[in-house]
C-alpha cells in the first residue's frame, strides 16, 4: 500500500506548487493531484535506444501515447516549462538491463547526457471527466492507487523493444459503462475508450484483488470491471527488452503538466 | 493540371482493384476513389534520418498523424498486407538532397534497404464523412485535385528536420463550416479539426487561386476557405532539410489502404 500525501487538499493545488511539494519530498500517488491538468508516464532510455522506444510507441498508441519527447539530456519539457523531470515526480524506478535496481525520490545522481524523456498521456487525465459527469472513482473514494494488471496480449514490437499490454481497472457501475466508454473514447492521447469491460481472465487477469502496480480496489455490488489501456506499458516493455538502462516514474506517481485536460478532449 | 484517371468509377472499387490499376500504370489524383477506405501520405527516408522524421511527426500531429512505420527496408505495411508500396501509388517524388530530381510511377530502381517509409493519415480520408452529411465537396465536383499551400507557420523542429505547415483547403458553405469542424474534429488521425477558418493571409497565403500543390478548386458564393493540416507537410520539410535521399508521393496522388475510414473515427 502506497503512503497517502501529508498536503492538504492536494486536489486544488497549482501545477507549479503541486510540483514544489514534491520536489520538497511529498510522497505518494498523484490520482486527485491538481484536478484540471493533465498527468503524464514517464520513460527516459539512452538515445541509442530512443528510435526503438519512439516506434514501440507509435506503434501501440493505446498504451503509449506520446505526448512530448525531449531532446537528449534535457531534463525540460514544453508540458511544464519550468518544471524539472529529474526531481518533479514523486518517485522513480532506476532499471539496469530489465532489472529494477533503485527506486529513489529524485534522479539527479542517476541522469546521463544521453538519455531522452518520453512522456506519455495517463488516465488519471480523464477521471476528471468521469468524476464530472459523476461517475464514482473508487480509488478515489478510496484514497488509494488504481489497480493495474499486466495482461496476456502482447504489443506490437519494434525494434529491440517488446512486452506486454499492461491495464489499469475502474470498477464502475454497471448502468455507467456506456458513459464511461463515450466519455474517454473523446481522449485517444490519454488512452482513449477501454480495451476490455468485464471478465478480467479475458485479458489473463487471474485475481482482481491482486493487481500488479498500484492498490487493491473494492468495487461495490453493480460495478463492473473496466480496463483501460496504462502507460506503465512501457515499464513491462523495459522488463521484457531489458535495455542497458531506463529511468521510469513509479505506477501511480505521476508528472503532473501545466495543459489542461480539456486540450486532449476531441470533441 | 493532372490529368484524370482512365478508371470507370473508381469511387466504387475495392483498395486491391484499385493499387492493381495504379500499379499497371493508371494516373491521377486518387481523391473519391475508393469511397470509406483510408488513404495516406507516404515519405520514406534512410533509416539513419528515421528517428528525427519521426520525432517531427510526433511534434506535430496534426499536419503528420503516423498510421504506420514499416522496418528498414520493406515495402510492406500493416495497412494493406498484400500491397507493394514501391509501385501502389499512382505517382512518386525523388529527392536528393533536399532538391526534386525524378518524378517516376514506380520507385522499385530507386529503392534502397535502408529506407524507413512513414505513412501518414490524409484529409481525403474525412471527405467520405462530410459527403455522408451533405457537405459539397468542391474538388471532387470539380474532379481535380484538393488545393494546398505552404503556409508562414513553421513546424516544431525535431533534431535536423524542420520546415513550415502545409494545408489542404476546401470551401465549404458558410452555414456548414461549423459540421465540417465538428465532423472532422472526430478524426484526429487523418488531420482532424481544421487549423484555420476565413481570411488566408493570416497563414501568409497570397492567392487562393495559384495553390503550391495541386489544383485550384472554384469557390462558390456563400463558400467559405476551410484549412486543414495537410501530410505534404513532409515535403516542405525535405525541401528545408536536405535529408541526402527520400522518396515521397505526388500531393494527391495517395496511398489507398485496406483500413476502412471509419476506424479514424473517435466518436
Amino acid at each position: 500500500m502506497t503512503t497517502a500525501t501529508t498536503v492538504p487538499d492536494p486536489g486544488s493545488l497549482t501545477p507549479a506548487a503541486a510540483r514544489a511539494a514534491l520536489r520538497a519530498g511529498t510522497r505518494g500517488p498523484t490520482s486527485g493531484w491538481c484536478v484540471g491538468y493533465a498527468q503524464v508516464n514517464l520513460i527516459a532510455v539512452p538515445v541509442d535506444w530512443a528510435y526503438d522506444v519512439l516506434l514501440f510507441c507509435q506503434r501501440n498508441p493505446k498504451p503509449c501515447p506520446v505526448l512530448d519527447v525531449t531532446d537528449a539530456g534535457s531534463a525540460r519539457t514544453v508540458l511544464a516549462p519550468d518544471a524539472d523531470l529529474r526531481t518533479d515526480l514523486p518517485g522513480y524506478r532506476v532499471w539496469r538491463d530489465g532489472v529494477l535496481t533503485e527506486q529513489p525520490t529524485e534522479v539527479t545522481t542517476f541522469w546521463r547526457d544521453d538519455l531522452v524523456c518520453f512522456l506519455l498521456g495517463c488516465s488519471f487525465t480523464f477521471d476528471t471527466a468521469l468524476a464530472e459527469a459523476w461517475l464514482p472513482l473508487r480509488h478515489v473514494e478510496q484514497q488509494c492507487n488504481v489497480s493495474m494488471y499486466t495482461t496476456n496480449r502482447q504489443c506490437r514490437p519494434a525494434g529491440r523493444v517488446h512486452g506486454p499490454l499492461v491495464v489499469s481497472m475502474r470498477p464502475i457501475p454497471n448502468d455507467l459503462v456506456d458513459s464511461a466508454v463515450r466519455l474517454t473514447a473523446r481522449m485517444p492521447s490519454v488512452h482513449g475508450a477501454p480495451v476490455h469491460t468485464g471478465d478480467p481472465a479475458v485479458l489473463g487477469i487471474a485475481d482482481l484483488a491482486r493487481p500488479d502496480f498500484g492498490d487493491p480496489v473494492r468495487a461495490h455490488a453493480d460495478d463492473v470491471p473496466v480496463f483501460w489501456a496504462c502507460g506503465v506499458t512501457p515499464q513491462a516493455a523495459v522488463v521484457a527488452s531489458r535495455p542497458p538502462f531506463a529511468i521510469t516514474h513509479q505506477p501511480g506517481q505521476m508528472f503532473i503538466t501545466d495543459i489542461p485536460d480539456t486540450d486532449y478532449k476531441i470533441c
